[in-house]
């Protein structure tokens, strides 16, 4: 039938991780349950990592019925399917996160770490009103690569952070908050208006895009002009 | 004649410090140099103490030839008439700022409380991206009975210091940053949404509404039940 | 289990009110019902006062199945374990509301005082449409240390309020309203530029934050540098 | 030449005080000195009340000089030449506002009252930050057949003003004020959230615009259903 | 009980018809239905003409049950108690609206105007895009003494209607259209900027707002100075 | 020298009128006198016809000097160097403004059009706020195939247009108004909501793309399929 | 009964097909089943085609038992009736979008479109993340006599496309994206931004309008100063 | 004199290329020429590399007069003083620009790169309005470890590029555009938006701070684990 032939509502990218370093993966939001489903199936056929990010609990209970080798993560409403074959990619990456609220973002960026092959870790709870919680972690922050800031609110622990390391810092800003939080436009303001030189920032509660640019990042530690 | 006429523009309000506990001041943008030479002269002929605020060089230089007891700050672009009789306040108010940019709005918050006769102490250039810088001053902090926060760009400065004191603190964004600082709106939506509890805030560069703000609090070292 | 233990979403700060003079309370939004309820859990254990806000209805059920001691205020959406040793603190705190939809809110400012200790009573409905209202209280309200003014619309009570008292005021905007209320925002801007000095703000509907706020000067009352 | 050919910039609408009630004005913003010089002086050659707004300082000096029989109000950057035949209107407004620097907008109200025929009278600096000065004038007030009120920064005026009489008013928000007050967006968002019912709202600084509502109104004086 | 008690959320203004001309009015939305029925009843005890707007579906259902003798507006989610004596004010008032989709807001202007004695009529679907539909009805918009133009979308019809017209025009914004409408915000704007000129606006969707101005408009038709 | 080659800081297109149907054209905002000068020069060279958009009057002076060959148009502050070989286009653009002020961006429009060899006509103010300035040119504005709308302000000029035609309408916000025309952006928004359907609308003040949108719409006179 | 009384609730336009060259269509959202119902029901029954855009599920069913003729497209969200007698129009329309959840946008153009009897093909996802996609089409693509672009997130899809290709190209922004996507705002601002010059923008998610603003397009395909 | 010791306005925080990876920079807008020649001179008195960003031309000149040694690009605004003693990062860094009027960002990005010792080169105008401008780079951008992408308008540019490389793509958003291009938002919401994966953005005009993000993510070059 017209509307489950994949050709009618998409076409897939199997070049992309020779192009980018990472495969094509599924945004789940203003997609049906069947697409995800058929999208995924032919992703992981073709020997790809597959990873859905934005699943809604009920796509997820059709797709997890279709593809019973998934995995669910609901908290972060990711759906994975790990790559037959494993890549291992050199460097390490801190996921931190301001509060309780902001796990399900922090979430998503370890499940599109962990699905891309790159060594990762994650501590909750330690945002800027009680300072001495990432100022004790201090010491294992500086061993990451890459450190991954997520928080809400007024979203300050990205800049606190950067002040303190040398590799870069990804902010993620959430939407966590309320009234004057603006869905989270206001931590995303915040955050490109960092007072710490050399943060960068992605959309809103995206966690996902974190994690695909630190991929892009620890591509430089295998040395490109090497190549 | 009548445009020079007071009550063609103005109708003082002699009685607001017994109501409020500080006299009128004198808001001098939108106004002209003529209009806020003779509010200033009729509030000073009453034996109150007079502050102008936002006054542009050119209204100061006007101003200042007219009343020659009056003091000028350049960088705050206040000008103040000591009053006869001095009040002094309990109490003790401290004015932190992040950076070099954000001292015209910290130093209008000074003048201010000198003005009301609140004894206070200025921090500069403690911003969050070198913690250190306010750490350090941690201790000389806690001896005061309000602080005021002064923060550009993404304002971070009242969220961290909230969380490391008990004494209220006044958060005052300004319009130092540049893009997405949005003259301010951008440090005024984070101090909004401190993830430090209890921090009040006041409207961008108002470094004088701040001032008002803890000359209102000061009434509190007094005991107002006992009144 | 992983997903109950604590430390693997929170990290509670058992300092706070040592540091800033009230416990570390619950934000209920954003966090399932198991999270909030461990949380509160561990926080009674430690014989702290126990103050959940922003609780859902579903969430309030589960919660307090599992906390039988503790009490729910469902208009305001407060769940409060009290503490087993009380404080209490000098001064008393006014909360005022301009319209019966602004309830929810200033409730909120109530529970947070009564957990906090501090004395505290609420006038609704006394908005500046109908000011003989307003000024028929004027007399108790000068007998206040602090006022929390709650208002949604045009947020015009703090102004007016502000105009005829001399303690602080603490301007608390609500989403209540339509069209170009813009779910407070209207209100918290108009609250920002009060033409009465003095006046501080918070986030919309942000009863919670004006009750820490007046805690935190409520510390002004036993004179701090005498300690 | 085709440059000072009125055709070629403007097609002036000399029916429109048969069809509205007052006749075409000039917005002098946006135009040059030539146009709107060209503009009165074919509208004063057909009779009609004329009257310019917004016309900059260069122009205004430009305009005067060609027509020497036109008013210049400075402070409103209005021009005027009184129609021959006067027109007398039924009914009085009072245009009130809450500062000095409110004071332009009020009186491009008065201006084009004037201009119109319409009786009024001007209160200037009667905001709520000091409501006694409201208050004292309400008898006043009350006798007026409308109310213009003019306020920037929160623009609390006319919600208080509305909920004391029984007139129309109508509110102009101004762009007096700085930061959060949005160059005037804040005042004219609390006045369309007024809470006293019945207020309505022209733009930003548009004194003309309320005046031309306000000769509107006045036709009821005349009892249309009788004509 | 406390909850049911009307002084615990709610002080009565009775004389708001001695003071602005109409009584108090209930604005149904963010109140219990038991609330909203309370004060019902009470106003209706006093003899007032009783309107609550903006009652939501379920709450309506409670409060027609309390009170039968109530009247219920689906579409415009009104219910009204005609006062036992009746006012009858003179003049008319003209409600307009674009389309279809405006009617809601259309009929709480024409509910609110009989609530309180003013005569009027309602024309639907006249909207700009089909000029004729607007201009076949220009002889009857003439004897209004006031019209009430609702519209949403890009809100020409205010515009249009005013340049046609020498009543008084009272422009509703509505909600209506989609993206780029911003929930009303754009008709909003767009009234606020009309190039005919004496247009007043009233807040989106609040047909309410607009026929209480019409009813203060309507006091003009009685000759205020003569009282 | 490096800074006067122009490599170092443009590559131009000199395929664009093969790939877009017209040439390459030069924005001057944000470019040095220097570089304007530069590449229309090297744009001539080439045969192209040459259009410099929003040139400052200091920068026209200079190009105007190194250029003697071009034509200025102050008002819209276009420069123009006519192609060698004349193109003629079929069909015929009318473009229409609501007031005088909108008459620059208007002149944008002809100026790009007749640089491009579209036959137009431009006819100024016949805003909707008077009706019958439209409505008799309507026998006229039918004979063209395609009609430029530019207006400020409410913007209402394009739907009242499209909804008596049946050629495309292109609607040009312009920055014409003041308060809450917030700079055109009240226009543009209205004109995406326009209730007239099939309206398309492009940026504020862009009379430049307008015209290059209706010299792509020409190319359907010539009948792409028959090539 | 007067609800469904037709004239109660709308006035058709039965000459706009005449005007503007297509019938009066229906928007459904803001409609009562039954009106949308009773509507097209009165358009089928003057031999007008009929679509109904923007219809709610559980509306479509109503509708749907009414009108047995009718069709549905569920992703579209619209409902059609053939006209009687079809209309062929020369040219062909290509309808492009981003990416799969794009679809429902792209296919209600493509409704519209085929409603108005305008040839037109759709090619699903290929947006400029992998341009590989585009490219290949574009052979495709120049055959087209207008290009409807659709696309939400950063909205790239038009420029891209118009600096490859002569003919119209339509933007439209969808809804499309999660946080700073401002449900659409941000797809409008880069299109209206476009650096390809006359590419032209419609609301977002109108892919209705843009269809409508095809066929006036189209119009130019028969050569209108020949009739 | 108190006003030019620095204590008084700044403190210098030397261990910032210890923690950070690079010394503290120079902002230079808002403040004062003799502030910022008094932090440079210091900062090069410690053997640090200096660089001071958005100086204003007088500014620039008088700071130029008091430290001869120092370097100055007019076009980005920047001022240098090479440290002695030079550090040389392993790397490279492109940066390309979508338009001329992009340069000055693209310069303050290749200065700070320059300062910090990384190896850079810059492509100027390579937009998306002309893609094989771009595409005839590809080869050399895919030999960069990193890619600065600056682009006003629409920001199409690091999406584009994003799909074609695997490196790190920083954008950066620039103000250049007119109308709805507001200031630099709408190509900072479009980045933040981009539908390639892995893009990160800084805040708008931010040459610099990409430039900062750029040296943290060499860093990894070195191979932090080792160390």
């Amino acid at each position: 039938m017209k509307k489950n032939d994949l050709s009618s509502f998409a076409e897939l990218d199997f070049e992309r991780d020779r192009r980018c370093g990472f495969a094509e993966f599924v945004y789940g939001a203003g997609k049906t349950p069947e697409q995800i489903a058929a999208i995924m199936a032919e992703l992981a056929a073709h020997g790809k990592p597959v990873l859905a990010t934005r699943v809604a609990p009920e796509a997820a209970e059709f797709v997890l019925k279709k593809l019973p080798e998934a995995v669910h993560d609901e908290l972060a409403r990711s759906i994975m399917i790990p790559a037959r074959k494993k890549v291992r990619r050199p460097g390490k990456v801190a996921v931190i996160c301001a509060g309780t609220s902001d796990l399900p973002v922090a979430r998503e960026a370890v499940n599109t770490l962990t699905v891309c092959g790159a060594e990762n870790f994650l501590i909750p709870d330690c945002g800027v009103a009680g300072l001495h919680r990432l100022l004790s972690k201090l010491e294992r922050l500086r061993k990451a690569d890459i450190i991954i800031a997520v928080a809400g609110m007024e979203g300050a622990l990205p800049s606190v952070t950067a002040g303190l390391v040398e590799c870069p810092v990804i902010a993620v800003p959430t939407s966590v908050g309320y009234g004057a939080s603006l869905n989270g436009i206001t931590a995303l303001l915040a955050m490109l208006n960092s007072c710490a030189s050399g943060v960068t920032v992605v959309n809103i509660d995206n966690g996902f895009g974190a994690a695909c640019a630190a991929v892009r990042m620890l591509s430089l530690r295998s040395g490109k002009s090497v190549r």
